[in-house]
């Protein structure tokens, strides 16, 4: 199913396998990746921090238990696979800074709920990766620890919030990552970096534990080389948790296993309204392009409507602008450290005081029928079908993209095609769907039915299977 | 248990008892209320529209049922006895102003859930009573349609919104009645009136088909004679509706059942703070009495504390403002109609504009908070002991009332007491507990654990069997 890749590059479950068999030792590969960061980290600026002697001490351990024990039937899928957390998911002991100045220093006392559960499973942490301030905003171009770099083009945003954590995994600087997505923020750094990022269903993750954006969007998702890489991860980070009472009680399925039974036919909704309307040529072409790979291999396509989606954009803006301003005040960061904020998200900040309350209860009713309208397209097809992104990494700094012809602001133009499943809480998966001829990654964006993110990443991995674009890497020297 | 009655005053319970044994019929009894509604309404100004024709109809269809069946087992425990509904309760076919001008021509053409269980159970409904201008409000001096009087001094406000329907209850003008509760709208005038008025849990009775005020607080809820009359109506209304999203699918007990089975001992909770800290000196001999009667029947009195009770008022405020806003500009009422508003209400609702968000959510936090202190103290208690209000009924146009020597507007001063069951949730009763030496009723609020309102009945019954005020009825000729 997956191509060999050199080790940089492989996948979690190329890496098990080599593990398990003891081609490759945990220290081995904690090295490598410890080697490549230091080379590569300082022209992309992917981590915020290296836990060098951490990973160094957990690969150890690794090592050992890996000689213990056989490793079939193990409960600890990730032994010895070295990942990263975007950082403003809380780790004990090690700095969280949330990429804010007001939070430098801070430095938590608990774990997040997932990252207890990443280190029960095995995982080696090489560190905390660059994000946009806050997580509010989706460039990483960051004011206080500076701008993450695309890997396959260092002049280019690699999109964001989670940056970061898409740009080491693209740039083979770590195997795997879990980052925070409230308006496409593991998807629009996917989509841009050409890895795959999965934002679940709302409640699926607990988000305990993670500095909080606007939580009736926030969703934290793995990101990672491939599907099945993927659905290890959301395997290992589902489920209830008592500390957040937003998450869900409903049945953590094995999506590994569901992965195991391959799909053969399953309908593919394409909305008449807003999600194609407004392309980059090239964009069109590839995702047009995949799109009908997809009906080759079991997908029939239906044209569904969501009417309304139109209105979802002012909404969701008003509820998010609200949310993150109040939690900045209760958190007392706003207004008292406002002078520690960049410039655009104090803003955005500032612009959350002017919300009012009946803006944001109509916005919570535009949420109730928008996911309605969802709802009732899933009782037709069995995923929906949109880009991730109107257009492919913007320059690093640009204000605004051309998409067809027309201006259109980077973040307006990145969201809009993300935010409705945040709005929505359905699961969305970005997979890697081909390049532009500049060698700029295009995602395809697959919508599934809420927690059923088993069959979201059976069609997902339908089409990767059928069209795996990772043999290409980043050339970084 | 109940004191006799003459027919007017006499409870469900004790005109159901006639009925069956064919002492008197349903049609003289609706001619007996249809008769004291003519002679006294002029006066006391309780009902917004009459239903003569329709009354005595169904009293001729309950007379004939009646003939027809054995009472025994019945499941039309209203049958034959004569009911009114609050007038912003849809009742098809029969106009629902909600007591505003904007909606004085509203002809519902569905049924309210309530009215729909209430016409199942045999009731014979005799008309819509007044009420503040869309229940916001608790003074019932309608602009539109004059205020309603209270039957135990005229030149006084019967409380309100819900005020024409107690008004209706303590004058003999009807059995029973159905109201809505978003700030103390049933407990406020049973109390001024010296009748029994339950606000259930929240989700307990569905609120679909009533005019909505603030849903986050809106109830429905019964007022009655007694605590027996109370339990028998929730019985009937209680239950989850698939009309009501908000409306919970816990277990419905069979209440009257649970009165049945008196309760020996029981522990009252008398909190530190906020509910007995400022008081006329009448209502507090009438309920430090009370309390010292129920604890020669049974209670134990625990001191408990709820220290952040007091920033309910500033967080509900917030809440209902906007909430109150935000509907009345979905409905199209406000600002298009707001020349038809009083200005009392004019002016609540513009304010309702003016709420942040952010204060939106501050509130929703506060509510959480002080829910869970509410939930903490029903671990060692089981029921919170209260005066229904901090005065008697006041005077009809005063704006201040004197409670101890402190001149406290009409408003804060009653909604002070009952907004914290409505903020919480908790179910919470209001029985009358004496007169002072003018002869204005006093009433004692009890709150009860969340869905548990068998305990919290049984608690009232347990005062009410102790120390039934019922002898005494206003004089109105």
């Amino acid at each position: 199913m997956t191509k060999k890749n050199s080790l940089e590059f492989a996948t979690i479950e190329e890496l098990s396998a080599l593990l398990a068999r003891r081609k490759v030792s945990p220290v081995e590969l904690t090295e490598l990746f410890l080697g490549r960061i230091e080379r590569y980290n300082p022209k992309l600026n992917a981590y915020l921090t290296v836990t060098v002697e951490q990973a160094l001490a957990a690969a150890r351990r690794a090592e050992k238990e890996l000689t213990r024990r056989r490793p079939a039937g193990s409960h600890r899928p990730l032994l010895g696979i070295p990942i990263t957390l975007k950082d403003n998911i809380w780790t004990r002991g090690i700095r969280t800074t949330a990429g804010s100045k007001v939070l430098r220093d801070f430095v938590p006392t608990e774990d997040a709920t997932v990252v207890r559960k990443l280190a029960r499973a095995g995982a080696i942490l090489l560190g905390k990766t660059n994000l946009h301030e806050f997580a509010y905003g989706i460039t990483t171009n960051n004011a206080h620890y500076g701008a993450a770099r695309n890997p396959w083009a260092v002049d280019r945003i690699p999109g964001g919030s989670s940056g970061g954590s898409a740009v080491a995994i693209a740039a083979g600087l770590c195997v795997a990552s879990v980052g925070t997505d409230t308006g496409g923020s593991i998807r629009i750094p996917s989509a841009m970096c050409g890895i795959v990022g999965l934002k679940p269903t709302f409640g699926r993750v607990s988000v305990f534990g993670t500095v909080p954006l606007a939580p009736t969007f926030d969703h934290v998702g793995p990101l990672a080389h491939s599907v099945t890489d993927v659905a290890t991860l959301l395997g290992l980070l589902a489920g209830r948790d008592p500390l957040d009472p937003t998450s869900s009680a409903h049945r953590v399925e094995d999506f590994s296993a569901a992965l195991r039974k391959p799909l053969r036919k399953f309908r593919l909704g394409r909305p008449r309204e807003y999600f194609w309307e407004k392309l980059d040529g090239e964009v069109r072409r590839a995702t047009e392009a995949a799109v009908r790979d997809m009906e080759k291999h079991g997908a029939t396509i239906r044209e569904i409507s969501l009417p309304h989606l139109s209105e979802s954009a002012e909404a969701a803006t008003n509820i998010s602008l609200a949310e993150t301003r109040y939690l900045h005040e209760m958190a007392g960061y706003f207004p008292a450290h406002a002078d520690e904020y960049s410039e655009e998200v104090r803003q955005r900040t500032d612009a959350g005081g002017k919300v009012l309350a009946t803006q944001f209860l109509a916005g919570l009713a535009v949420q109730k029928r928008v996911r309605a309208e969802f709802d009732a397209a899933f009782q037709d097809v069995d995923a929906i079908v949109a880009p991730s992104a109107p257009v492919t990494a913007p320059l690093i700094g640009a204000d605004n993209v051309d998409v067809d012809g027309e201006q259109i602001g980077v973040r307006a133009a990145l969201v809009g095609m993300n935010r409705p499943a945040n709005f929505t809480g359905h699961p969305a998966i970005s997979v890697p769907c081909g390049f532009t001829r500049d060698g700029l990654p295009v995602g395809l964006q697959l919508i599934g039915r809420s927690f059923d993110e088993s069959t979201l990443l059976r069609i997902a991995l339908a089409y990767e299977g059928a069209h795996d674009w990772r043999a290409r890497h980043p050339s970084l020297d």
